[in-house]
């Protein structure tokens, strides 16, 4: 008999007020408007240590969602992942008040230079001890392109095409310019490096040009821990070859999964090295009562405008009648053309399209009940859907967190679905995969390694 | 009569084992090979806390000092700012883990794009609560232009044309972009921002297209307290213009103090609104025979070649008898049509030249003695010499950092010298300048506020 699948255990988090849970950040008790705070940063990083939560996983945005309208004002009214603030920088504070908590952090390999990044991901990693993941992303916003000189957003083939070239760099950078052994701290030679093992990497390509070598001396895991978002047949070509977790749309995950462990195998990696999560929300209490309660009071405060903004729809639905379909609102408000219309599924009454795009409260990966339904629910994804793990939606920070701390885990755990407690000081790719710090030499960001003059293999 | 002046007091870093005092890493004790743990760092902001530093103020470079042998083999050996790691990111550790201590970081205009830079700086300022500035470097090794693209150094005036196009920018995301009540929180309404206070910048310049909003909103001190390093005439006129606090060489500092107070007050600003530093050494005991025993071992740990490293010259001048000159060694090294080689003084001999370079142990801002003495030495500083305060250079870390809190801040507070304590939760600017968190209206920066219609001025 086999133990039974463990669950990777995420919080999902943005540098915002309001990041998927619209409107919520008015409830009683919410410290969502205190993410200007180090302090917010600190407390919710502490209280997920003390759960067992693998990661605090952060996504971002380079840009304000201002296709509603054709402005950013719904968003800015709702604190829609704007103001937002950089994800990166919340790391260190979270990393100085714990030992074992990973962080994922999102960034765009469309705007900013590689080397500076390289740089950015090694010290984290440094200060860390080996803690940190990146989620890597093309970004999708118009607003974001125009931020950074752009007319417009990069077509999508061309994004994902400067993505691989600036990986490939990255790869170089961590993996391939200094040797293992290439720091000696030899202190009666005053030698602190060997520099016979640091290596330029002369990287010059279609897009990038960079000459090294590396600034950051090797960090643990070198390549942190590499998290991709995607749905797509590209998205899952690219995750194959390169991806360790993949973070994907909740209704797909079984078809996504089974494509990727298969090309990755083409790829000359094992099915395993891939770890599949969904965003997953949990609404509990001590009593189905309570549940109730707490479900009522939250979709009370749900903003549908909300999620109206965050889906780039270019026209204010709830203007209409909800019974009426997208096509036709699109047609009176004059919109029918506007290219983020495109995609809408126009027969849809503005209704049933509300309820579509809006999993927060429903869907295959949402369980509001008592520990023991959400714990059933829990295995069930596990071994039904084929997940890996789950990245937790927050309705009202704190208190998600708190409850699935002090309710959820406990049963979790005493049906073997989660471990028991850290091994302490492990990496976070040690405790996710259990192979050591380091990408195993199957991953393709090895083949960057230096060639090692006088190795024996 | 007026109080005495009272001393700027930042500590002088690098993200890096070797910053300054080439060869002193090897001392016994000290930590500075520890720069990649999180615990360096914590520890070092909570003895400067402990001590009432303003600040540590966090230079940094993005390549290799590569021009001395024409290969960063010998930076390498010396841990001479190579390996390094981000500045940025170890101040929210560091914040987490004091309240009043401020932090300048270095960063480059030349090669990173000013919106994700204005987004970071604005993040910072929320964390640390308005306990940061920033010092405004162009970067001038060629490997780092090489790491970003470039096949050569940006020329000097064209890096300075970017510079003060990029302040343009990032005075219009952090002054103009939010207005100082655009965020109203108002939970009855689901309104978090007041979008006609959020103004996009539509910046079309010649190096930049910058469209905005900026992500952040307002922090405490809005822009960073802007921090430059300067001693020529073109940054004594951008540091008239911009800067509040002026770092400059040790033997130049009353001419470039009365040219940037004088062009100052053409911007209309006032006399001191610019601060002025120097880098300072300081090595002290309990008693003369100590400091002497302390001084000697120092000295004996120095390293000359990491010297001539750190000046980039293009040969190994110790490879030379000492009394030969410059001129001479060039010319039997093949290296007289060098580039780098064009502004060395040539008629000095190697031994000349090797201590004109060295300031650690010598120059004018150097004392070494009990703290009675060191402290007679500062007030001379600050009373002849005009300066407003120092970054105290490391030669071993912790014991530099506290044998000063230690033995020198009790003797320069009991002579009025030194605030005897923080004002609590002040922020850096008010700190230093006493006239609240916000850059004052007669600076640039705040001509680019939105016009608020309506208001009574």
């Amino acid at each position: 008999m086999t133990a039974p699948k463990k669950l990777i255990l995420n919080l999902f988090e943005m540098n915002c007020v309001s990041h998927i849970t619209h409107g919520l950040w008015r409830l009683p008790g919410n410290n969502r408007h205190r993410f200007n705070e180090i302090g917010y940063w600190t407390e919710l990083a502490q209280l997920a240590e003390a759960g067992g939560f693998d990661a605090i996983f952060l996504a971002d945005v380079i840009g304000a969602y201002d296709v509603f309208g054709d402005s950013a004002a719904a968003a800015l009214e709702e604190g829609l992942q704007i103001p937002n603030n950089d994800p990166m920088l919340v790391v260190p504070a979270m990393a100085a008040v714990t030992k074992n908590l990973g962080f994922g952090v999102t960034f765009s390999t469309s705007y900013e230079p590689p080397f500076a990044f390289a740089r950015r991901m090694s010290t984290l990693d440094h200060l860390t001890d080996g803690r940190v993941g990146w989620n890597v992303v093309t970004s999708y916003l118009p607003n974001a392109a125009r931020n950074f000189g752009l007319d417009d957003q990069i077509p999508h083939d061309t994004r994902f095409e400067i993505a691989e070239e600036y990986l490939e760099v990255l790869y170089k950078l961590w993996e391939g310019s200094w040797e293992d052994d290439a720091v000696v701290i030899d202190r009666e030679n005053n030698l602190y490096t060997d520099p016979s093992k640091v290596h330029r990497i002369d990287h010059v390509g279609t897009h990038f040009s960079v000459a090294g070598p590396h600034l950051s001396q090797p960090s643990r895991q070198r390549t942190p821990v590499l998290f991709f978002a995607t749905a797509s047949s590209a998205g899952i070509a690219r995750a194959a070859k390169h991806a360790e977790v993949v973070f994907t749309g909740g209704t797909q995950v079984r078809r996504v999964a089974a494509e990727a462990r298969a090309a990755a195998v083409e790829n000359g990696r094992r099915p395993d090295d891939i770890a599949f999560l969904v965003q997953a929300g949990v609404i509990t209490a001590r009593t189905q009562a309570e549940v109730d309660v707490k479900l009522a009071l939250y979709r009370d405060h749900a903003s549908k405008r909300g999620r109206l903004v965050h889906a780039s729809i270019p026209f204010d639905a709830l203007a209409h009648p909800l019974d009426r379909t997208l096509g036709e609102a699109l047609a009176i408000d004059g919109k029918s053309q506007h290219p983020a219309a495109a995609t809408l599924p126009r027969d849809k009454t503005i209704a049933e399209f509300l309820a579509l795009i809006d999993e927060s409260w429903s869907g295959p990966f949402f369980s509001a009940g008592t520990p023991e339904k959400v714990a059933d629910d829990i295995e069930r994804w596990l071994d039904e859907e084929g997940i890996d793990g789950i990245n937790l939606r927050q309705y009202h920070s704190f208190d998600t967190l708190k409850d699935f701390v002090e309710l959820i885990v406990p049963v979790l755990r005493r049906r073997g679905r989660l471990r028991e407690s850290y091994v302490d000081g492990q990496s976070l790719r040690d405790r996710l995969f259990g192979e050591g710090d380091r990408l195993p030499d199957r991953h393709v960001a090895r083949s960057y390694r230096p060639v090692v003059v006088g190795s024996s293999d």
